[in-house]
């Protein structure tokens, strides 16, 4: 069911159309002409969760996404989402928040509800005003071809949301009774002021929305909160799920019998988008993935995994296909545990393709095994697109993983040359 | 008193003596020929304070300087320094540690100590160990020329300690009463596995132990701690300060009328020295300060200019002198403070050479002031290899300074070719 999606020719063959969403797509010429660039949602009775930014210098969207979810999201009386790409409407401060309120009156007067029942999201360029007039007219004209999404919709909304990334990101899984489809923008180290991470993903599964609310949350954690590019994160950072509703009991609790398969089916679906937005970038040469095991407590292991995912030496060594030991284990040792103990940690480095793998370290040294050949092995594994490192730590069972690239001239290049 | 430190040809002229210090210099062949390599100091009835790296995977030297200031400070009992360019000590487990101990101990003999009255200093490769036959000859060369350390001994001093350093790192300061001489080595972004930061500063003046742990904890948290090249620290990191009590009245506490002067004395070299870390850099072209005022608290205000000296898309910024107000505002708005009103964020660029200042952003956003023509004059100042930037949150006094540098091609190129 997966969609390749280190290719730009997305194969709709494997997108699922998810009964109760309704999706229209235009372009506003909101920055560029001839691309879409706005996209309007629509459902009823659908149940809705979010997460956002942590960013205390948030977009006005977000901080209208969770007023109008806080006060509708009970009731199942969210009916619509505004995205556009193109603008951000992010330092905007009063005006922009107006101009983000009037968007969403005139989505909610077209398709008949209250200006708080629809979330607005943008992505684009900060500092600059929404320009209202195409917008105004854009939600017209996007409304005006909602229709039943089906995997054609899909797409053309996946590709409209779509700053600098280069590739549609779009994702569907399914078993015998449910259905899952996502979308995502976001594009790994490129242009990282318009590298806003939209995610939007839907089932058609029944579920409370507090049961929502607790899953995406979670989801969040191990998917689009585990990739890690730079540390930095954007003012508009946002992700929704969307529950329609339609199939299967209600599942109102997370001991429900059906709640681990929804959830896993969307947590599937979420990590493949997650781990796109990590692939998709000019800048981006390789696709590292960090794996910590034998914490205390998860919140260590993620301590430990970002530390290393955050390194720039240790980056730089991704780039070079450098196993440079000395600077992983430093970067674990630099990671706030105040009693670890360094002598007991481990490190394995493996390929993400091949499944081989090498013992690095041991004991907080060189392993004994990792000999010049041992060395030349591991090189050879990190100058393939993706591998894997594996940290134990040894002090209890928790563990945690992170999602990252290596740091090369392309991310200075590309940094230094875009302009805000 | 200024020794231009962007010029390798020091001028001994600027250097001062400190009564009390001997210091012997010699080649050892640590790892290359033909330079000095090893150097130690010796000294009675000083006084003597250290911090050390707070990376868990500390070296041998760093766990057994820990140990022996604990056991011998308060007595003022340290007889001496014994450093070592070329090989770091570090991950090298209990044969380490052993090697380190029989260095003290031999250089314990030759002066008339104990082992434990040594402090011992490594700093180069990681994960090899001493070679000790030319460490044991080493020593005993260098004690053979100790000598009081005048300007020439404290350069060569400074020069034995370099790794990756470009030029040696050596400043002195003085006023009616008393000296201050100051070594460091550090190459902010070169070679990071060899890049330990090394700091020994002396002074003449009179102080009591436990006061001068307390002065060693302030200075370095203004000065050797305020600067922030990519968030990695070494293994090997440690500052060193010495009282030879020879000048002066005994300095028993903070409320001693000496103690301000002899503080700011150090104040100045230790900053100076660290400073010089920063400049000390192919892969760095220039040298910011990050200025934050109006915090609630020192911590928070050092939070915030962390965060923007550590934000690679900050710094790349710097890198292409971009005045990218998108990008500082939201390195602010990850700075973690829970309660942070972006929209009373002011931020100020400034030129280091000239003063020159532009209001950039005020009220979160752009300031009105700020126009095209402004901007152009934002860029030049930042064309320029030294500026500022001002940042004002609003929300008390207190105030943190952050010294760091742009981040461009010659990182990448330096820690991607460069293999441990």
């Amino acid at each position: 069911m997966s969609v390749n999606l280190s290719n730009p020719t997305t194969d709709i063959k494997n997108i699922l159309a998810i009964n109760g969403i309704n999706i229209g797509v235009t372009s506003a010429e909101i920055r560029k002409k001839n691309r879409d660039d706005l996209c309007v949602f629509s459902f009823s009775g659908a149940s809705v969760a979010g997460v956002f930014t942590q960013n205390r210098c948030c977009a006005a969207p977000v901080i209208i996404c969770r007023k109008h979810l806080a006060d509708n999201q009970s009731q199942n009386n969210i009916n619509g989402l505004l995205i556009n790409s193109g603008c951000a409407n992010a330092a905007t401060g009063d005006a922009g928040l107006a101009d983000a309120n009037s968007t969403c009156a005139e989505l909610g007067r077209l398709i008949g509800c209250q200006s708080d029942n629809i979330l607005p999201f943008s992505t684009g360029v900060i500092l600059e005003r929404l320009p209202m007039d195409r917008m105004l007219s854009g939600i017209n004209n996007a409304h005006k071809n909602l229709a039943p999404a089906n995997p054609e919709k899909w797409l053309q909304a996946a590709r409209a949301i779509m700053t600098t990334d280069v590739v549609a990101k779009i994702y569907s899984a399914q078993n015998t009774q449910y259905k899952v489809t996502g979308i995502a923008k976001g594009a790994g180290m490129i242009h990282p002021n318009m590298a806003t991470m939209l995610g939007f993903v839907a089932t058609d599964a029944k579920v409370k929305p507090a049961v929502l609310q607790q899953m995406i949350a979670e989801i969040a954690d191990e998917s689009f909160n585990a990739i890690t590019v730079d540390g930095d994160t954007s003012t508009n950072d946002s992700f929704i799920l969307i529950a329609t509703n339609q199939v299967g009991d209600e599942i109102d609790s997370k001991n429900h019998p059906q709640y681990q398969e929804v959830f896993s089916l969307i947590l599937q679906v979420s990590t493949k988008l997650a781990q796109a937005i990590v692939r998709d970038g000019e800048g981006a040469s390789k696709f590292v993935t960090i794996n910590v095991l034998g914490g205390k407590t998860i919140n260590e292991a993620k301590q430990v995994a970002e530390k290393i995912a955050l390194s720039p030496l240790v980056k730089t060594a991704f780039f070079a296909s450098d196993p440079n030991l000395g600077r992983i284990l430093a970067a674990i040792g630099n990671s706030g545990i105040a009693d670890l103990d360094i002598t007991k940690v481990s490190l394995i480095i493996g390929s993400s393709h091949t499944g081989e793998n090498i013992l690095v370290a041991e004991n907080g040294g060189r392993a004994k095994s990792y000999t010049a050949d041992a060395e030349k092995a591991t090189l050879k594994i990190m100058q393939s697109d993706e591998f894997y490192l594996e940290i134990g730590v040894n002090r209890g069972n928790a563990s945690a993983k992170k999602f990252t690239c290596d740091l090369g001239y392309e991310y200075v290049k590309i940094n230094a040359e875009y302009r805000t």
